[in-house]
């Protein structure tokens, strides 16, 4: 059978890739691996949630939900983004399966049109959600400190329809400031571009520093994708939100979204509002989560600076080498190459190009699922590795 | 902002549209409304799925699922399918967010293509799928006893490249005998045409009787779609799986299901295979949900029968009205003018042409969320609409 090129050209996620290799390489080694790979929170859920979905059950919400999300759910986003000093009206909001089907039904609407993303990029919105909508892709590169270009930005702006945006970044963890936050919002609406702003990252900010939305700005043409995976710890639950202050938009989105799958699990959405609603309890476990997470990006990025240049992620929770300058020139797959070698030191990364076609030769590795004892030997199998490659 | 015409075409669902004019009425006339509308099991909840919510969290089962469901939700439903004499291998499963995801996955992969299907059928399929996936629709239409006409079947078939099958069926009840089906599978077969199987209502057979599946029959261009919301009353859950013995079919579906959703929620799944492996209570609910039904449909079928010639449904919850000789020549739109009628006197319908075009004066009425007292009474208030329609 032929199947349709939306279908043929999803790539098999490269992370994918990388879980079966190590899976091969432990069978092979055995030993002790450490696992940087995984792009999740290594704490148990928020357990609020649990509690929610519990109490759903007792009330009897486990029929039809309502498409589009229930008005208590959306009246808990609304609150929650209130208590963020962002103003927005319940019909503004849609319930959807976490932020990929945030993302996924957002450039269903741009089907086969162009769409400018900075690279690196999430390799799940390149390998899957792009081909999957038929979407043509520029790419504007951050530069060594990943920032933005902005006469590169504006030159391509022009030559598409909608720009992704991902901010705290994933693969990063650059945060892009209010000022730069503006200045692409006065330029995609000078040049009537349409934004896809992913914040699934949005609690996930360290050093005391808030997070600015895309939504702050008054555009409508603008769909902001929120995710309750990293914020709750819980990226099994697969649930969040979407935000858009045009309402056919929003009307558009949730006609595909109840089409996809007649609308999103109403005990998840009753456990989400629950937990967004006990705004102390709520708040007190955001501050943990930030705490024990910056706790391990300063650990990991002292350990880093030992031997290595890097770049300490603001937010989200990995950190994004470049390694280039070790790779000898007659290196043909740098990307095999290194995942060889860290595999063969038992730690678990996942190569650049997973993230842009021009970050070969640059490792992601992440901080979230590690603690303290594994993020030094993790980092000093690295630096093996590295001192090796001289 | 202009949608692609998928997104475009998608029909706001005709159910949606009654359930907003039946509030309106519900505001205007006040009093105590008879809901025969609703799709919906009115049994609480299977309660076994509860406690493996609960268990699924306290094992820490809230991480990201395995893509394409879990290894052991996959064993569950491969036992489930053996207990009824259907063998698959669980590479053959793929777990979805029910029926609905099912069928949109399935037909995902015959984008532009033509597709034949039984007219009457499901409104969803026919107003969201089809439009979505730029499905091409031929209709071959089921007689006045709901019968197939095998020989307009045959003649349409060589013109499409997909078939839609439904059985037990909605809006008819109807339950398509093991000859009908194995004369559909070889006709599909000789002619090579795909079938997509929606087998929702497989638990719902009266009188004693046993589902006859598509997967009995040996077939590698199967795809079967199933869900646990009529199953185990628990159409707010959203969970369901598809079998197909095509790996290159599945692993198509596994990737577009990753795209879209990044798998179906792990508590979920967890609870689902919980509920299934538990043959006895499962059995038990079955059983008890079995009887409930065939006696609220015995029930509305001899109430029915005072006044009236109808099908008696065998499966499903639905009768399936022909109301075409009651109805005055100079009426122009018969949905509206039946919808009206009915809810002037409190009780709600939907109209046939919800299900097809050429269904337009029959009505489809549900016993699936009305007790006794409420049977009595609607049909009560139905034969008197038709008493005046006279």
């Amino acid at each position: 059978m032929q199947f349709p090129d939306r279908i043929k050209n999803i790539g098999l996620s490269k992370i994918v890739e990388v879980s079966e290799k190590i899976k091969l390489m432990k069978e092979k080694l055995g030993g002790e691996f450490i696992y940087f790979q995984r792009g999740i929170v290594g704490l148990p859920t928020y357990e609020g949630i649990m509690h929610g979905l519990i109490e759903a059950f007792e009330k009897g919400l486990t029929k039809y939900p309502k498409s589009g999300g229930e008005p208590w759910f959306k009246q808990s986003v609304k609150n929650y983004l209130e208590d963020r000093g962002i103003r927005v009206n319940e019909k503004n909001v849609l319930a959807v399966y976490g932020g990929q089907e945030g993302l996924q039904l957002s450039f269903s609407l741009f089907e086969g049109r162009k769409c400018l993303t900075f690279q690196p990029c999430w390799s799940c919105v390149l390998e899957n959600i792009f081909p999957y909508n038929r979407i043509h892709v520029l790419f504007t590169n951050l530069n060594e400190n990943f920032e933005i270009d902005f006469s590169d930005l504006e030159k391509k702006l022009k030559e598409v329809d909608v720009l992704y945006l991902n901010s705290p970044h994933n693969p990063t963890g650059k945060v892009f400031s209010e000022e730069e936050l503006e200045k692409i919002n006065y330029l995609c609406k000078k040049h009537n571009i349409f934004i896809i702003s992913d914040e699934a990252y949005n609690e996930i900010i360290y050093d005391g520093k808030k997070h600015n939305s895309m939504l702050q700005f008054d555009n409508p043409n603008l769909i902001a994708s929120f995710s309750f995976s990293k914020m709750f710890a819980a990226t099994g639950l697969r649930l969040g939100f979407i935000v858009c202050r045009n309402k056919d938009i929003i009307g558009a989105l949730n006609k595909a979204e109840y089409t996809q799958t007649a609308g999103v699990y109403s005990v998840g959405q009753y456990a989400i509002a629950k937990a967004l609603n006990d705004k102390e309890n709520r708040e007190k476990w955001f501050n943990n989560l930030r705490k024990e997470l910056e706790k391990r990006r300063n650990l990991m990025y002292e350990e880093l600076s030992k031997f290595i240049n890097t770049y300490k992620p603001e937010g989200a929770f990995y950190f994004f080498i470049n390694l280039n300058k070790y790779i000898k020139e007659n290196v043909k797959n740098k990307d095999e190459f290194l995942l060889r070698k860290f595999l063969e030191e038992r730690v678990a990364i996942i190569p650049g190009s997973a993230f842009g076609k021009d970050y070969s030769g640059y490792i992601r590795i992440s901080f979230s699922t590690a603690n303290e004892k594994e993020i030094k030997e993790g980092i000093s199998r690295i630096r093996k590795v590295i001192e090796k490659l001289n």
